[in-house]
């Protein structure tokens, strides 16, 4: 109990995922790349594009051609031969000479520009007025513009958008070594706790926690693993750690709402090997009763079992967890985030985080929002929220209209 | 040529989505559910929770039995049993009657109000004394607060995250009537396009589109069908448009940056039966040259091939109907955007909608806008960009330090 109140503050706790390892790496086809992580620089193979390419329809030439051309003074330039979509042209442009050439095509030797077709009139077979100039490189992308060979195209941790998999693709990169997804075991506990598909005896409550958390882990990147519901009793609880363990990246056993649960957890915990308690309880509200223990090289979490604070807990601390095992170097969600201004006070205890629960609302002066009372074992005030709005730990609150950044949940 | 200058607004666009019905449901297990969207009302069967539970460790009482309790001047309160964890009590409270109590657990007849247990002490086996006084419904949850019964929990339309999957688990659904996924088809065009693993002869470039426009099909929610590339020739692509209209439910058509392959993509809608062109372009840049149809009661897209073009347009205007085929009634991510400020000026051209990429970067003043300048022929320029800064239609450019919302991309 009183080892309870040594609560660790939540930056300290997020600092100590640096001391575990990140996951092993995998080899995926890129067409199943989305949304995972590099697990190796990714250095250009070649020049992209590796040719020199028009942008617009039109005609190449070399710039120096249409120099000083007007509407009142155009320029009359000889038509070479056509460039075909995709091919690469078998003669070369020289002074006055020019290629019809459409948006994507190679341009001949010789050409270092097009000048667009609108600009320009066709007054033979053979022969065109040009009335504009065009610049050296204009309406062209130049080879090696996109990115030039043997340079770095993507960083080691950069997660891996629709952008990040055409880059690849663009390069020639079939398959891609990425860090392999977290699995995460996903354990509820207490007597009070009975299944989904279960029949719900008067004094019980159903199994949320394996839900929502199952959801956070996907929404993370990782991989839930399921181990339903275990009893209170040291050694069912035991077996099962234990099997998570060896089968996962991370544990997290929710529950331990009361006192005997979560000693429960403590006792399991010092039973298993090699095995450190790091956290006893954090600073954070709700979700002060939270345990972080590494057991081996993985991070164990006893989470609370109330679903408020269990999605805190997770947001708060266990989520830089799933980010630092997953490889990533970067969260875009982590790194810019809403800011919202407050719709009304709200009160705050020195020397912890409180997680807010806010439904956000766009109005003609920008995003409110709006706080959701409520108690922390009601999940519709999860339901109702849009995200969470810190309030700092040396803060004894907040007054209406002030700025909130809003954490997505 | 001409028609393709009667260019549609952005808005008026994706204001058409409206005519195209959403996709058929489907019953999936809750624990697939996450992400996807509700296509019925959820009403709730039953009271949450259907008992009065503890939130606190303690005791349970008649709030009333401790009123005017202080540290001077404790109430004195008979134990009359103990809860267990789950169970429903056997026994009931009357006044200066207590029962010691776990969080989570059920209140016994005649409770109204837990005392905190750091708020008592015990003075033998059946007696305590209590500090303080408690409100009634003070530390518990009480029957239905959570959500009564016969109450909309969810509506149709609202997206399953963690937390709604966490609310319906908690009112016993083990299964959910969702929207299925829209099925997107995605067809490259263009001679100048290879596969990626194909050889890469000079003159041509890989299919970059395939890969950006699967990704962005994923992010959306939908499942992405990739139909390859397509030679620009008639007979072809009308088969391969047949395939896609009959095995999906929105087509993706990518090339056309050249006015052949744009005109070759018209003639093959004029050849497809009932099948009405909508849009000729849209006035939004880069993404003008995209089109848009409906071939029954499907949304058929060409768009631009340039690879940032054909992000951009689906960001823009193509991903509302994939919302709108999907059953959602709103997006948080399109309702709510981050705002940044302008690192510098930029320039736009009235009568159409600018599309800017931009990297953000947080500096002790807030989030900041820093446009990234580049050919939309360039990939790069969108792995650089952490999402899309909208110049207004009739805006002719902003200025350094406005305030921007940004468009996650």
């Amino acid at each position: 109990m009183k080892d309870f109140f040594k609560v660790t503050a939540p930056d300290e706790v997020i600092a100590m995922r640096n001391d575990f390892p990140p996951v092993e790496t995998e080899v995926v086809p890129l067409d199943q790349a989305n949304g995972r992580v590099l697990a190796k620089d990714f250095v250009s193979p070649e020049n992209l594009p590796d040719f020199t390419r028009a942008t617009m329809d039109g005609y190449a030439l070399k710039a120096s051609s249409s120099f000083g051309a007007s509407e009142g003074n155009p320029a009359f330039l000889t038509i070479k031969g056509d460039v075909a979509m995709g091919e690469s042209p078998d003669f070369s442009i020289g002074g006055g000479e020019v290629a019809r050439i459409s948006t994507g095509a190679m341009l001949p030797d010789g050409a270092d520009a097009v000048v667009m077709i609108e600009h320009t009139q066709a007054l033979d077979e053979t022969t065109i007025e040009a009335y504009r100039s065009v610049a050296p490189g204009q309406h062209v992308i130049q080879n090696g513009e996109d990115i030039p060979k043997d340079q770095l195209a993507l960083a080691k941790g950069t997660e891996i958008r629709s952008q990040e998999a055409g880059f690849l693709a663009a390069l020639g990169c079939k398959q891609v070594t990425v860090f392999k997804k977290p699995v995460i075991s996903i354990i509820s506990t207490g007597d009070e706790i009975v299944a989904v598909d279960e029949p719900l005896p008067r004094g019980k409550i159903r199994d949320v926690n394996a839900y929502t958390l199952a959801g956070l882990v996907v929404d993370a990147g990782a991989k839930p693993v399921c181990y339903g519901i275990v009893r209170d009793n040291f050694d069912l609880m035991l077996e099962v750690c234990r099997s998570a363990l060896a089968e996962s990246d991370i544990v997290l056993i929710s529950g331990g709402s009361s006192m005997g649960t979560r000693d429960l957890t403590v006792q399991v915990l010092s039973a298993l090997p090699d095995t450190t308690i790091l956290v006893h309880g954090i600073s954070i509200s709700p979700g002060k009763p939270t345990i972080l223990a590494k057991v081996g090289d993985k991070p164990f979490w006893g989470l609370p079992g109330q679903v408020t604070s269990a999605m805190v807990a997770f947001a708060a601390v266990v989520r830089p967890f799933v980010d630092r095992l997953a490889g990533r170097a970067y969260h875009r969600r982590e790194a810019f985030k809403l800011v919202a201004r407050l719709t009304r006070n709200i009160s705050s205890v020195q020397g912890r985080i409180d997680y807010v629960r806010a439904r956000l609302e766009k109005k003609n002066d920008g995003l409110w929002a709006n706080p959701i009372l409520g108690k922390s074992g009601l999940i519709n005030t999860m339901v109702k929220a849009d995200g969470l709005v810190a309030i700092g730990m040396n803060v004894e609150g907040l007054e209406k209209g002030d700025k909130v950044e809003v954490i997505s949940i």
